[in-house]
């Protein structure tokens, strides 16, 4: 048996013990090391099950109660008997994404936009809350030697921050508006930097959250509460408006500001979840040419980018990890200062097996 | 003293006598010979002045009474004293964009962006409808010989068209969405069909709209109050959905369709104008990483690339053309017709010089 955080339903997380997955053909069982609290989970501790299926997942089968943790680092401790290109004690960040294969997207490799999608640590197959999971052979990145573990389970959000600039039109040298300073704002901000950014401008009612802006990359921060801000980043960027501009707040105000504020032929880039349809003031996008793209997640292939970028040295994620706590604390020291602290935290670690 | 077709204001447009304009230093003055009758000159008249200004235009400094047509050929009659390369008698179709020059988007070459832009025929420097214009030399585009001075008065709502699969990502081989059979719903038919497209799918209300969709280039029509337009373009195209669809309707049902018809990562351009906030269903945006782009009139070289097109015969817009009538008659046999027959009708030219 092993220990698992597992959601059981609204407000009702519970660490207990379940049978220890077994790992078949095409598959690697994994010994998580250090998983990262997600806005995601929260948001299902809060007010869920959104995403966790309550009826069988159409591709997992499985439903809730389901194990926790989609962010994760851990090690190799097994291998299915026909997966001869990974080894043993390897050290590995895991893709979570689950997808069918056989629909429009996945043919055309938007493994992101697949009809059936998945993830591990949401809809089944396990997650990294647990003492091993099983995942498949191509779920796993290596983590190069000089990035340590806790970075490794930075990847996946740094990922969806990463996978987004690549969907945008951004190249070096760009003026580019943020909108929101939560962990993937702040990963849109440090990954903007890594890449050549010339004027990165957060917009944050957060005090403390602008504070991690500035120490991830923001040359510019403002308080869209007291600044005008279609007004200072026009200033900012030479009176013709941001290049491009990343909504990862996802409020209306916010979203038409940042139609305003990013130049003729812009684009503002949406990673945001919204849970209402959102209101578009056509004559900004129309008579500008503007454009307005939705992301999500990432594809194969983010992940080695992510990673590269920080054995290189380009990607300095170390000030997003905010506190380290154990998988029996998750609800008091994870998801409470996550809610009530929030200007104090970016990415809330929680330690299963450290190495 | 010459003639002049004006609008003075909501349902007053006179037919009059006006001093003749001079041709000054880059500008050539030119004799109109047939005007097209835009959407926008009959929203002016419905429900105007909408865009004609009432206080003087940043450019032009003029204000309402002002002349009418921005659709339009004609023939070069006079050349200022420092126009060397064009010459009397020259056909010419004439591209409307009055733009400062000096704003950002105009030192981006987008002259259709321009913070203060206006057009020839509805923002001052006269316009079409009247025996003579005098207009800068850059707004001239020669007809090629074998080009008719009807089509040349095409060439506007055609670049209008040409210029948003320009912006788009289309490319030759994709599968099209159309939303409305209007004339410029029909005029971005005809241009993706000289452009390669493999199956156009237009969406339109009117049966009559429907048939000049089908003569014009559209492989299939659908009628969005008995077809299921999602469930049908999916099917049309593999099950995926289009590549890219243009909503010349600007409807909120349709927008919803569109956006839902398209592929994983496909376009939907908007060329249509709102007069209220569209509503996005975000889901629809983000989770399938689609985007929704916005397109206004055109740039410079857009209307020789549509002349270009007409004169190899990849373009044939012949069909638009509805009914030609006389100065004297736009409100009687144009705008009426236009909105009471409009399954009839396209476009209908107004001869104000034949040739």
């Amino acid at each position: 048996m092993m220990k698992a955080v597992r959601f059981h339903g609204q407000k009702d997380i519970r660490l207990e013990n379940i049978e220890i997955p077994k790992c078949g053909k095409g598959q690697v069982k994994v010994k998580p090391a250090y998983v990262g609290i997600c806005g995601t989970d929260l948001h299902e501790y809060e007010e869920g099950a959104n995403i966790i299926p309550t009826t069988p997942h159409p591709i997992t089968k499985e439903k809730a109660p389901l194990t926790l943790g989609h962010e994760f680092s851990g090690i190799i401790e097994e291998v299915g008997d026909d997966v001869t290109d990974v080894k043993i004690g390897q050290r590995v960040s895991v893709q979570p994404i689950i997808y069918d294969g056989t629909c429009g997207a996945c043919r055309d490799g938007l493994i992101n936009c697949c009809d059936n999608n998945g993830f591990i640590g949401l809809s089944g197959w396990g997650g990294g809350l647990s003492e091993h999971v099983v995942v498949p052979r191509s779920a796993i990145y290596e983590i190069p030697d000089s990035v340590s573990m806790e970075l490794g389970a930075l990847v996946e959000p740094l990922s969806v921050a990463w996978h987004s600039i690549n969907i945008s039109p951004f190249k070096k040298g760009d003026a580019v508006l943020v909108l929101g300073g939560g962990p993937i704002g702040l990963a849109v901000i440090q990954c903007l930097r890594a890449r050549g950014a010339e004027k990165i401008i957060a917009s944050e009612v957060s005090p403390g959250r602008r504070e991690f802006a500035k120490r991830l990359g923001a040359h510019y921060t403002l308080d869209p509460t007291t600044d005008d801000v279609v007004a200072r980043v026009r200033e900012l960027c030479g009176g013709v408006g941001a290049d491009v501009a990343f909504d990862a707040a996802g409020v209306q105000v916010g979203l038409d500001q940042a139609l305003k504020a990013i130049r003729a032929q812009g684009t503002l880039v949406n990673i945001a979840v919204w849970n209402k349809p959102a209101q578009l003031q056509m004559n900004d996008l129309v008579f500008r040419e503007k454009k307005y793209v939705g992301v999500t997640t990432f594809v194969q292939g983010d992940f080695r980018q992510v990673l590269d970028a920080i054995a290189s040295g380009a990607l300095k994620p170390g000030p997003m990890i905010t506190g380290k706590i154990q998988m029996d604390e998750i609800v008091e020291k994870g998801f409470k200062p996550l809610v009530e602290e929030k200007d104090k935290h970016v990415k809330i670690l929680v330690e299963v097996s450290p190495c």
